[in-house]
């Protein structure tokens, strides 16, 4: 069997730990760095996991833009957040050749179609990271506990199962879980459930980790997980009925956690609004859906980014 | 015709410019004050009013604490804002005699009440100031613009319009406006039409101002406004129609402004949410009037207050 080539694009916390994980199970991986590019040129990513140790992911090449890369790979695999200065479209297009299979692993609902709509004959593989893990620095990121990788078809049409079955078992091959799902979709939305009240929650409240945010408003973030499981529903894709008492459960029993929106509003970073937020909102006018709570996070979280740009 | 013994309760802003309006028209005014007190004790206030020049205002007694006023009080004019860490009725109990009126200039709707049932033979006289003045030192109060108070009686059967309208006289002899309103509840919940919006968005948004919040929200504005209004009917006090229309319109004239809540919130203060949001939310819940948008900004502003509160 041939050796796989993959291009990574994107080399934040995720995207070099699964690239790393992909060359360590003996995939050719090269990558497209933005701001760490000089630094990875040069001495490659270091990884510095608590669960596999640490090693040297020496990619097979460091790219500074999609159009450098001249191979023809198997897995372009899109780990940029997902926000308003990137148009995730243009910037893989260069290196999407008939065969190349497009694996999205970004945060959000209902990202996959603008991609399938652009690259209607390729493979379109959804993903989902569970995992924890941040860029400490240039080049270095440090993975502290998970790691498991959900992958599913997007595309009835273009759906060749082996790809995808085959670019989980490489993960798995480098000692983290990877599973494929039939139901990648609700899973999106399963994930959203957490993501709607928790992310903006934590930067609306001024900086409150989610055990204090749940402490204190538990019934507030029970009525946007009912928005979310209603909107769900309405697109074909209904959530488990235990799902919110499971979710609420489950954040009751986490250490209190800063989430990705946090991380990223007190950093100035761009935030995923739209990813998160927007385009669950767009679901629900286009389902008929009424959702006064998330319709309001929405609002509150563009004024927050407004303020954040004009200072 | 006797002098007037007038108590004001409350020497920020709103307390110091109103005393020292009653105290030029000839009243006789003492004040209890908190943080001014050895400053006004040795020098009064100083009042820098843009519009009636500056003049020093001395209070006939400055006191530490109600208990202190020996004297019967015709008014009590209570001027605090209202927030959890003051019982406004204890605080005032004091020095309220069989004839003192209770007057209130104060934020928020149905804020009346507790008072009314505290002292059922004391007539309460609600009071709306529209003035836009701050305290900028320690017993020195600029007076920038605008000043009109707006007062009414709540309970009926304690009425006594001449008192009333009595009051009104000496702030206008001393050259601002005074009217009495028959329906100064109405007039309450007009006034959070606008304050139910604008208060906690210019907190949650980060602190933008209220033009910048208006024109990339104008929908959620419109949202909240209507909320208020449904909420004001089902209580008895219907607003005009072309309410919402007119506020909208009056805010895109205004200068850019930071609320009075932001300027709690930038300075460490408490902040008025149980006034304006939390009694909203409560009249919404007795009369069975759904407000999810309220009760969202509520809820979000706990979690401010919270974060405040743990740092």
């Amino acid at each position: 069997m041939s050796q796989d080539k993959i291009l990574v694009v994107g080399t934040g916390a995720l995207g070099s730990f699964y690239g790393a994980l992909l060359s360590k199970a003996g995939a050719d991986v090269s990558v497209v760095c933005r701001s760490d590019y000089s630094k990875v040129k040069q001495d490659g990513f270091q990884i510095k996991s608590d669960k596999l140790g640490h090693w040297c992911f020496e990619p097979t090449h460091v790219l500074k833009s999609v159009a450098e890369y001249k191979d023809q790979a198997d897995y372009l695999i899109l780990c940029t957040k997902i926000i308003p200065e990137i148009d995730r479209v243009e910037l893989i297009r260069p290196a999407v050749s008939s065969k190349t299979r497009i694996v999205l692993i970004q945060n959000g609902v209902e990202i996959e179609q603008p991609l399938a709509n652009a690259f209607p004959n390729n493979e379109i593989i959804s993903g989902l990271a569970f995992v924890c893990c941040n860029r400490i620095a240039l080049g270095i990121t440090h993975h502290l506990a998970y790691g498991k990788l959900t992958l599913g078809n997007f595309n009835k049409t273009t759906r060749d199962s082996n790809s995808t079955q085959h670019l989980a078992a490489l993960i798995n091959k480098a000692g983290i879980e990877a599973t494929v799902s039939e139901k990648i979709i609700s899973d999106r939305w399963l994930k959203c459930l957490w993501n709607a009240p928790f992310n903006p929650l934590s930067v609306l409240s001024g900086g409150l980790s989610t055990a204090d945010i749940l402490s204190s408003q538990e019934p507030l973030i029970r009525t946007i997980m009912q928005e979310v499981m209603q909107i769900a529903k309405a697109c074909g894709h209904p959530l488990a009925v235990e799902s919110i008492e499971t979710n609420i459960q489950n954040t009751y029993a986490m250490p209190p956690y800063k989430t990705s929106m946090l991380l990223d509003y007190e950093k100035h970073h761009s935030m995923e609004i739209e990813a998160i937020l927007g385009n669950t909102v767009t679901a629900a006018r286009r389902e008929n859906i009424p959702c006064p709570t998330l319709n309001t996070l929405y609002s509150l979280m563009k004024l927050i980014e407004l303020k954040e740009k004009t200072g």
